[in-house]
């Protein structure tokens, strides 16, 4: 299985651990997967060839890896079209902060490019592998869905689709899945993604259909047709076994492999162990927190970088590479000089973990709250608009 | 891999060896599927339920074998719905007279009980399998279509569907296809199908594929939802092995077992060491061949349980039991009195091999020039109404 690692750390889509309490070590697994690290040279790129500054998550290392995204942006520069698909498995009607975190940053590249996006909600996929109905799993996407628009998607420009839906609506992605199921054997799938013959066959088959929307073909709606429009998948580095098979499909299909910009993961609130995980209620800060429920469980649960007392504190200082408010905060706020003030000031000693905490609930508080808003004016009609097979506001 | 057998005698869905020139031995197979042989009793139950005589197919024991047709005749008897279903896999535009034969049964079926048929295409695996695109494939199942209709279906009781299609504009059909690949392992399609990991995902997962039809709730638009609606699948005994597994799925899916008509081969004209197949054209008598084409074949290829010398046969006399002539003669002459007086004339060798040729040649002339004449007669228009998902003439 190609995603075990030798010294306990594990990254697979189903299960994150790391091998200390730093968290991931995300230049292993750059090595492991054989993605390319993100260096300040591309940031500069990206913030040149769109003309605004580069998101925070990418200055801050959050978006810390990609496959050939210099052949987008080269693409781009001379004008030729792309697009974005990123995905959702809609395992809870509880989406945590950790899940905002590719679709922040998957928002700023649609704003930045001016490109179609396309949200894949795997229900499928959730049905295959939870304890629960197909009808539950539809309904979750729908739910998933009211949150993902809150995140504040152009309706123009993004289409979010239901697989059980999706398939059954439209003949050329079944025929896109039924391609890359044909190239890819049960044992690539097995090296990949570590199943075995006690699995169901739904799971076996399922990476095509993760597959499948990297080709501009499984969208005859949007793209008129077109199999070569480039895609370039922003998503958290744990799906990348998804893409990597992806990608060795693309060319004996004759389509455009995928690129990609990979995410870390956000940790749980007990510490970068593992990530945030909606099935684990104290790991996380949900989207449907109140302001109050934030504030307990930071209190409450967030991993402390700082020591035991007050005096000592002081004195020795906190450490900010285990400190989960401070991990939270260079995801969250957005203010370069402030974050770094706080970075210095918790590394002196100077500030103290209450004092760190607090900083970080009153961010929180306000993302969520505002989350909270704007998903309060999502209505079923806007559900329905957004996961209509369509053409987008682009023509081919 | 449970279809293979001890003494040489292969039968798979996609290979079947007899072990003797007599052909495949149907009672061992009967023992090794755990079906059960037709009596008499119940094909005169049959007979008798429906008011109308048994068909020639079922009274020679060539439709030889079933799982629970008892229980959809006590619930027709009761006046409980059920419905039809059966396939094809549309490798080649030539269809052959092997082919013919689930077809013409499954008109009877549904001439004397009046119910729905549901006939699935399955493109997507003839895709899988064979050294063809996409495209091809689709299009052979429309071409393979216009043989079916020309079996005589009425379109008012029929519903015709290429998997690629229907896949792709029912999500009720997706969602049952899911459900069945939820609830069978890699090891089970292994053991049924004798897969292996060199196999493509696609080939994994494609039995729940053949199976979901079975199943009343993958065709809303016929039976309104309803999910219990009991289904009986005429096949040869070749496909049993999808149905083994779909009888395994369906009461931990709450669905009715599908019951079975099993019915034996159509002999290659070298002899009933296999079956006709329509990859192998000196094999088979095409749909598609002239009447010279037909004398031509017969005369040259078919197998002779004859003599060497017009003497020693006269002496010896014919062997039925393995000549194809024959064999053909029981498969498409409805007359059994003649089939009976030939029978008796060839054993004795008073009716030489090229006399028993003769009758063959004009009644496979006729069969195969009537079907001609029909298949002129359907038009694309007249395939994309067979093909169009819609509520037939029965309500639920």
């Amino acid at each position: 299985m190609a995603t075990t690692d030798q010294d306990d750390q594990l990254v697979t889509p189903w299960e994150v651990t790391a091998a200390s309490q730093k968290g991931v070590d995300y230049d292993k697994l750059i090595k492991k997967f054989g993605s390319v690290k993100i260096e300040d040279s591309l940031i500069e790129r990206i913030a040149r060839v769109t003309g605004k500054p580069a998101h925070h998550l990418l200055r801050r290392g959050i978006i810390f890896s990609h496959r050939d995204v210099g052949m987008i942006l080269d693409a781009y520069e001379k004008g030729k079209p792309f697009f974005l698909y990123t995905g959702r498995g809609p395992s809870s009607e509880a989406m945590h902060l950790g899940h905002l975190i590719p679709f922040v940053f998957t928002r700023y590249l649609q704003d930045v490019f001016d490109v179609p996006l396309v949200i894949q909600m795997t229900d499928d996929e959730k049905f295959l592998w939870k304890d629960m109905s197909v009808e539950e799993a539809r309904r979750l996407a729908s739910e998933n869905a009211k949150d993902i628009i809150a995140f504040g998607f152009d309706k123009e420009k993004t289409f979010i689709f239901s697989d059980m839906d999706y398939i059954g609506s439209t003949p050329d992605f079944y025929k896109t899945i039924l391609r890359v199921e044909k190239c890819v054997t049960v044992n690539q799938v097995k090296g990949i993604f570590g199943f075995n013959d006690s699995d169901c066959i739904g799971k076996i088959s399922f990476p095509a259909i993760q597959a499948a929307p990297s080709f501009s073909c499984s969208f005859p709606q949007i793209f008129g047709g077109k199999k070569d429009i480039a895609c370039l998948i922003p998503c958290a580095i744990d799906q990348d076994p998804y893409f990597r098979m992806t990608r060795d499909a693309a060319p004996r299909l004759g389509y455009p492999k995928p690129a990609l910009l990979h995410s870390t993961f956000l940790p749980a609130l007990q510490g970068a162990m593992t990530k945030m995980s909606a099935s684990e209620a104290s790991t996380s800060i949900y989207l449907t927190d109140s302001a109050d429920d934030i504030r307990d469980k930071i209190n409450k649960y967030a991993y402390s970088g700082g020591q035991s007392t007050v005096e000592e504190h002081r004195r020795v200082g906190g450490n900010v590479d285990v400190d989960v408010s401070y991990q939270y905060l260079t995801f969250f706020m957005e203010d370069d000089e402030k974050v770094e003030k706080i970075k210095k000031d918790y590394t002196s000693g100077a500030m103290l973990t209450g004092d760190l905490k607090k900083e970080l609930i009153s961010v929180v508080q306000k993302v969520v709250a505002e989350h909270q808003q704007r998903r309060q004016q999502v209505t079923d009609q806007m559900v329905q608009e957004f996961m209509t097979p369509r053409k987008l506001k682009y023509s081919y």
